[in-house]
């Protein structure tokens, strides 16, 4: 009972990671997307997105729990937006220390394999790691282009920049690469990108 | 390239999840639960919990997917209400066609696999459903809990109705209905429940 305890605590917990908002919008009212929202919309796309990987022979369930827990230290840290380079390092080590804080509320094991998994996710060494970071890279391009109204580029982002940040999908997941080619060119037609 | 664009399609489709609300709130400024971030919390339960289900041999991956899926029909048909006993008729009929359209978006046997899926998890035969059900029925209840304001129940929902919807968790998942009873008693406790 003790343990089960544990356990619902940790889900008590996660309710917060709904109010984490990110800079994408949702389709109603312009609303900020959560990342607790992005994360369920991660796992669909691994889902059906995973015969696109590098490797046949990828661990297909740790992939999708990777990419369902990969935000969740933002409970305590907060999302940090991907060309924001100054704030990117100061989130990292935030990031690690709401990590043991969170691993701490479940069970021992349990909290051991979640500081593991982000771990993996945050190295990108292994193929289920690089294949979730892929789409973790993917997902807000896809969404942008839908949500966005024309024309709205808030920061000033470039082509030049986006491409560079999503390179690396070329390497990882090659196959998606013609997908974010066609996303971010339909992205700058619609004046989201310089 | 037609399949992988067939994916994206049904990504982007997806998007639309994030729309569809829900009778619960979140933690920031009240705002409606969505069926989106739902699904991802259900997830993480199926996470830390998959050991409290009635048999050990469950196949975790399957009650995961089932868990990211079962509500995506509402992007066409919305979100029914669990009291609403003269909708909820109509809504089944109304999510079967969704499912078929939302199908029909992916390549044929990727179609095929979430309907079975969906079906899988709307008759609630095997182990994977039940329990994967049982989780649907207990995210509320834990939602509501810590969300709500208090004396905040503008449905008039009695305990003995609460219980009576949720009794099949003794069953389905007995380990969990310790969880169940408290959470509804200290619902209760704070006027959530008449």
């Amino acid at each position: 009972m003790e343990r089960l305890k544990k356990q619902i605590d940790f889900i008590n917990e996660a309710e917060k990671l709904k109010t984490i908002k990110r800079q994408n919008i949702t389709l109603d009212n312009l609303r900020p997307e959560n990342s607790a929202e992005h994360s369920w919309h991660l796992a669909i796309m691994a889902m059906v997105l995973m015969e696109q990987s590098r490797t046949s022979d990828l661990d297909q369930f740790k992939v999708i729990k990777m990419l369902l827990i990969h935000d969740i230290v933002e409970i305590s840290a907060g999302d940090t937006f991907l060309y924001d380079e100054d704030k990117r390092e100061e989130a990292h080590e935030n990031e690690r220390i709401a990590l043991e804080k969170l691993g701490a509320i479940l069970p021992l094991d349990q909290g051991q394999e979640l500081i593991e998994l982000w771990n993996e996710f945050e190295l990108g060494e292994s193929e289920e790691a690089r294949f979730a970071r892929s789409l973790d890279a993917l997902q807000p391009l896809l969404n942008r282009l839908i949500t966005a109204p024309e024309n709205h580029n808030p920061h000033g982002i470039t082509n030049q920049k986006v491409m560079e940040k999503k390179s690396f999908i070329q390497n990882y997941t090659p196959k998606l690469w013609p997908i974010v080619e066609e996303t971010v060119k339909q992205s700058v037609a619609k004046g989201l990108y310089e």
